[in-house]
Formats: C-alpha cells, structure tokens, sequence
C-alpha cells in the first residue's frame, strides 16, 4: 500500500485545535502516512526583505486534522514520526515586534527578517552553515473542550516548539475526542532550545508518521508525553516556566512511581539524580518544559 | 611540585560570599591544587532516620577562599575543573519543608531522607543504581559589591548547582576583588538538571583544578561561563526561569555578535538556530539557566 499523503491544500488546514474538529482524512489504526505542512508565516516572507509587523492573526497553519479509526476518549495516540523532510529552498528566520524573548532590549531591531536558504544538508545563516535537523513546530490532536489557536501549547500538544518532535521519535497524545483528530505544521529547519527570537528557521515539510491507538492505555495520559532513542520525556505548558517546571515534574514523579513501585515522594526524589528539566520554548503566549529519564529507568509507561 | 590541598579544615569553610572576603591560601597563577569539600548539610545527614526540617541558615559550606596571585578587578578567573572525586561512602537526597519545586504538592512528604550508598562508581536508590556523575553545586568568587549566603546563586556564581561544574569542563568567573577569592563546596554524586526536590545526592568530593588569571580579557565577563568539551554556555541567576532566561541570552547574544562581527538582532536571531536554553536548577532563592551554544559556531571569547 502506498502512502496517503495528506496536503495542506485542499481545506486541510487548521488554525485552531478545537473540540469539534472535522477530519480531512481518516487513517487505519497502524497506518504510515505522509503529511505537507507549509511554514510558519504561510509563505509571506521569502526575502530578507519581507518583514513581519506583527504576529499574524492566523499562524502556524497545521495540516490535517487526521482521524485514527477507533481512537476514543482516554485512549493514547502514538505517532511515531520517521522523517520530517524540508520541502522549500529556504527557511526564515525572525524578530517581530512585541514577541520573542528580549522584545523588550533595546539593542534587538525589530522586525527584521533572515532567510536562511537550503543547500544540500545544511542551511545558510549569512557565512555561517548550520546542519538541517529538522522539528515540528506545531502537533497535536483536537482539545477536551476548550479551543487554542495554533500559536498556543497545552494539554493537547499544539505549539509546543519542541526539538524532540523530530524523525526517529516517537511522540504520545492523550485522545480527547474520537478520532483523535491529529494536525502538524510549523516546522523548522533548525531551532535552538527555548527558540528565542520567537522563530526558528520556518520552513515547509513532508513529514512520515506511522499513527497507532493505545487503547486503555496502563497509563492515563494527560500531557503530551516523547519518547526519543535515550530518553522518556513528559512535555509540559503553563504560564511561567515556573509552573510548566511543576506539571512536567508532578507528571514524570507519576510514571517513576509506577515503574518502580514507589510513592510520589520517592519518585519525586529520584526525578532530582537522572536526567531533568529541559527548556522547549520561552516565547509563545504559554511557555513549554520537558522532564527527560533516561531510558534505564523509565520503560513504557503504556 | 606536588598539589596543594586546601581543606575545609582550619577555618577553610564559608557560608556567605561576601565583598571582603580573607584568602585561607593564596595560589600561583597557574597553580594546580586539590580542594576538599563536605556534603552540603555538613555531615548532620548519614541515615534515612536524620530529616531535614527546615533549610539549615548555614548550608553549602564552601572550601576557601582561595586567592589566585595577580588577579585584579575586571580580570577573568579561569578554573579547569580537572577531577571531581567523592571522598565518603554515602551521598543523600532529601526533601525539606517549604523547600524543593513540588513542596506545594500534597503528594510530596517533607521532610524525607534517603541515603544513597556508594558502591564502586556508582549510587543506590533503593534498589536503583545510578553511575556517579559528581559535579560542583556552589562554586564562585567574592562579589563586587553584596554579600550572598552559600544558598544564594548570583554573577559572582554561588549556588549555581550546574551539572557542567564537573571534571573535564573549564569555569570562567568575572574577578571583582583582588584575588579573585575562589571557594567551592555542595558537591553531588548525581543530578538531575533543575534539582526538582531541592538536593542531588549530596556528597563531600575532592576537586583538582587549575587557577589561571585571564588579565585584560578581549571579553568583560559580567557573570559566569563554563566551557564544556563541545560547548561555550552562559550561566544566569535570577527571580525567574523567564529573567534568567533573557540574562543568559543577552551574555549569549553578546558572545556571538563578537564572534561572528553582526550586531546583536542577528546574533540574537542566529541563537535562536542552535544550542539553547538549559535549566541549571528551580529550587533556589534565585533560579539558574544556561544558554548554550557549540563550539563550532563560538570560540574563546577570551
């Protein structure tokens, strides 16, 4: 069987994760499919030239949403992202105004603009070449029942501007909705942990997923939750790092305690040896944190 | 010649980093020397059965000051950091009351004690091991112009408790009095980034460094910075991760437009490409990150 690809054309692009979602496309359990996305800004900025007053009322466009046959609520999600493929010859990089982590210096123009053309594996940055490791910007399935624009991380995933969302991962949502009702966009040809200036090098993708349901999951999911070579990672958005700290702590306290047999205290107290806090992003309107256990202490949790 | 060893005995231990600060050794520029540390409770910790009630006043106690002949204000204190060796047989990690990222959590009980044996490299959790990574929880100068207790992390440095502190990296602090006035002490034997509970497995340690005077640096250092064997990072302190977080990015954004002669939107743009933000620690009274980046895109900025 070939790939579905499922295109960003075609209606099948969303700005907002609601609950109601209706599906462009509705995927076999275990099916591998290819996914479109466009870049961040919808193809405004090409030239350095192209500046961006603003945040734009509609940004990171994601493609889909994609049904799971059989996915219901409390069951979890698995996306296993095999390769995400920049798909244009350029990414763009940017400060807007009254966004990104030092808006308020006044040493930082804003808004300027960086392209960041493609040649070969690696992106240009003026002289300096930077290697392409490409992420997905914004993933995520449709909410429990509020709506979030696709600018917003929370419990649904959303723009979480992880690195980890990467080929080779294996991300893990909480299905809210039948159907799950997955999209992505926003990739980005390279983005620094935390993605300062608001953006990372903004680009178009084909990204490869196989999607598979958990059903009655041995865990009950909250959060989004990745799974990388070494690692297991809970991924968690709040108003301040602070309490984005707390979330992805408490929900990594929970899955230590039940692979080691352990109340909360003790888990709470191995989380503070092995691995730990890592920063996704610090600029969309809510901030994201990771709590990475290496994997000799953490299995499955599903 | 063989090393010095200044040790916590006979007076060498401080619990404030203060302005006038009196030098227990004074070193040669370029002297090699072994620094012996206590567990951060002072050894009050050996059993399960001894909690913690409430943060000692005197805690992290710090092995020196040790001067460093020739260092002057504005100068940079270089301190290869060569071996971190734990000298006792047990390392504990603990909750205390008010104290630690989750204490608000009504699953989380304080205090709580477990001691963690050392066996050969490695430290036991329960039934756990973990490979003993040592690193340096408070390590740092006298300050310009304060006074910050041992728990207190600030330019100076302090209570960064950064697991890059670690043999094999290269610590640079800004001098702001004549000597430098080198201590270090808080040793752990394992942590986490972001030491959720409050403690890693405290631990005493003997420490080999080199103390090297940069005079007249190409660079005024305003706050730490470690060099690790494949990244330059900033290291910034403040009431939250968010300032912290915009402190670690301006040093970083500096570094890179001196490296890379662009200004700093750019150099602020081309941060947000590679490395990133990092969590040093969450618990103390002012919070810890650090902003990395490779050492293919950033040389000694010294």
């Amino acid at each position: 069987m070939s790939r579905q690809m499922v295109s960003h054309d075609a209606d099948g692009l969303i700005y907002e994760f609601t609950p109601g979602l209706e599906p462009v496309y509705t995927a076999e359990n275990g099916e591998s499919l290819t996914v479109e996305t466009i870049d961040s800004i919808g193809g405004a900025v090409q030239e350095d030239a192209d500046i961006v007053d603003e945040v734009p009322e509609e940004v990171n466009g994601a493609t889909g949403p994609i049904a799971v046959s059989g996915a219901e609520p409390g069951d979890v999600l698995k996306v296993e992202i095999e390769d995400v493929r920049v798909n244009e010859d350029r990414g763009r990089v940017l400060t807007i105004p009254d966004f990104g982590l030092l808006h308020e210096s006044d040493e930082i123009e804003e808004p300027r603009t960086r392209v960041t053309p493609v040649e070969d594996d690696v992106i240009r940055f003026g002289d300096i070449e930077v290697p392409i490791q490409p992420c997905i910007g914004t993933i995520g399935v449709a909410p429990a029942d509020k709506s979030y624009t696709t600018l917003v991380p929370h419990d649904h995933g959303g723009n979480l501007d992880t690195t980890d969302m990467t080929g080779g991962t294996t991300a893990y949502f909480p299905v809210f909705q039948e159907g799950g009702l997955l999209a992505m966009g926003d990739s980005k040809a390279a983005m620094a942990d935390g993605e300062m200036c608001g953006t990372g090098a903004e680009i178009g993708t084909d990204i490869d997923i196989t999607v598979t349901v958990l059903s009655n999951p041995a865990f009950e999911l909250s959060r989004p939750v990745v799974e990388t070579a070494d690692a297991w990672k809970t991924i968690a958005s709040a108003e301040t790092l602070e309490a984005a700290c707390q979330l992805a702590n408490e929900d990594m306290t929970a899955l230590l305690a039940k692979e080691h047999g352990v109340d909360e205290t003790d888990a709470h107290l191995f989380s503070s040896l092995v691995g730990g806090l890592e920063i996704s992003q610090v600029v969309d309107p809510l901030v994201t944190v990771r709590n990475a256990v290496p994997k000799e202490y953490l299995s499955s949790p599903f």
